[in-house]
C-alpha cells in the first residue's frame, strides 16, 4: 500500500535491534484519519470474506481493529495479556512470547465472544516472529471459529513470522513488508 | 446518555467486589456501532473546547478514544503501561494504582506527543477511585499542555474518583454515572 510506504519513509525510525518506531502515527500516536485509510484497504482485501469478527490483541493493535471494524460492520474482540479480575467464566487461552518485552505471556479470550459460527478475521499492527498471530490462531482453532485470514500493517520481512504463517495456509494480507533495514534505509518488498 | 444505561442494564453483570462487566459490548468484545455513538455524545460535550489531541491509557480507552477521536478530527495518543524497548528519548511519568489489576505501574508518555500547543481531551472508559485518571492529569500538567477536560463512558459515582476530579476543577463529563449497584440492581444518577 503505497501510502503507507510512504508515511513509513516519512515518519519511521530505525533504531538499534531491528526496530522499526512508528509511534508518531500508528502505535503511540495514531493520526485517525490515516489509520481509516488502512481500514478501508483491509476491507478491499478481504471483501469475498464472510467477516463476522475482528480479532486483535492489546495493546496496539486495538485502536486499529476498531477503525478498520467500520468498514466491515462487525464487533472486535480484543485478547488480553494476563489474568485480570474482570476477566471471570470459561476463557480460551494461549501462551505468546513478545518480541517487545522479551518476556513469555498468556493471552487470553472470553469463549463467550468467539464461537463455531464466527468468521474471524485477525488484524495487528505489526508481524515480526509471528508469536502473536500464531497465539491468535490457536484460539480461533479452539473455538471453533473459521480463520477467514489476517490482516497486517507492517511485517517484517526479514524475520521469520509471515513465512510460517503463510506456510500454515493462512490468508495473510500485510500492507507492507519489509525486506530488510539499515539505519537510513528501509526497503519494502 | 439513556442509550448507554439501557445497554448497561440489558448487558452489564455485576460481580462480587463491585465489578461491573461491561466486557460483551465496550471493553473485551466492542460493539463498534454502539462506541461510535458514545464518541458523538463526547463531541456534543465538549463542542466548545479548541481540541487538539485525545489522550488515553492502554488498553480498554485506546478503541473509543479512536472511534470517539474521528468526530474531534485530532490524533489520538495512548498512554503505556510499562518500560518497553520501543519506547525511548524523553517521555513523561506518573505512577498510578490500577484497582482491577492490584498493583502499581508506570504510566509513559513520550514528550514528542505533548506540547504546550496542545489542548488535551482525556478518554477513558471507567473512571472508579480516579487514578489513572490523575495520573494522566499530572502528565497533561507536566507537559505544560492544556487540560480541556476528561471524558469518561461509565464512572463509579460510589467511589471517590469523580468527586476528586471535579474538586480539581477540571471538566469531567461521565456519559453515565452509577451510585450504586447490587447483585439484581445497577442505579444511576
Amino acid at each position: 500500500m503505497q501510502l503507507l510506504k510512504d508515511r513509513i519513509l516519512k515518519d519511521g525510525v530505525v533504531k538499534p535491534g531491528n526496530v522499526l518506531k512508528v509511534d508518531s502515527f500508528l502505535n503511540h500516536q495514531m493520526d485517525i484519519a490515516f489509520i481509516n485509510e488502512l481500514g478501508k484497504e483491509f476491507k478491499a482485501r478481504f471483501a469475498s470474506q464472510p467477516i463476522t469478527k475482528i480479532l486483535t490483541i492489546e495493546a496496539s493493535g486495538i485502536g486499529i481493529a476498531c477503525i478498520a471494524a467500520q468498514y466491515f460492520h462487525v464487533p472486535v474482540v480484543f485478547a488480553k495479556k494476563a489474568q485480570s479480575i474482570n476477566l471471570d467464566g470459561e476463557m480460551y487461552t494461549s501462551k505468546i512470547e513478545s518480541f517487545t518485552h522479551k518476556k513469555v505471556y498468556d493471552v487470553i479470550i472470553s469463549k463467550k465472544f468467539l464461537t463455531p459460527e464466527d468468521h474471524v478475521l485477525i488484524i495487528d499492527d505489526f508481524l515480526a516472529n509471528g508469536c502473536a498471530l500464531i497465539g491468535l490462531i490457536d484460539i480461533v482453532n479452539k473455538s471453533g471459529a473459521v480463520l477467514e485470514g489476517a490482516g497486517i500493517v507492517i511485517e517484517k520481512g526479514f524475520q521469520s513470522g509471515g513465512q510460517r504463517i503463510r506456510d500454515m495456509g493462512v490468508h495473510l494480507e500485510s500492507l507492507a513488508i519489509i525486506d530488510h533495514m539499515t539505519d537510513s534505509e528501509v526497503c519494502f518488498r
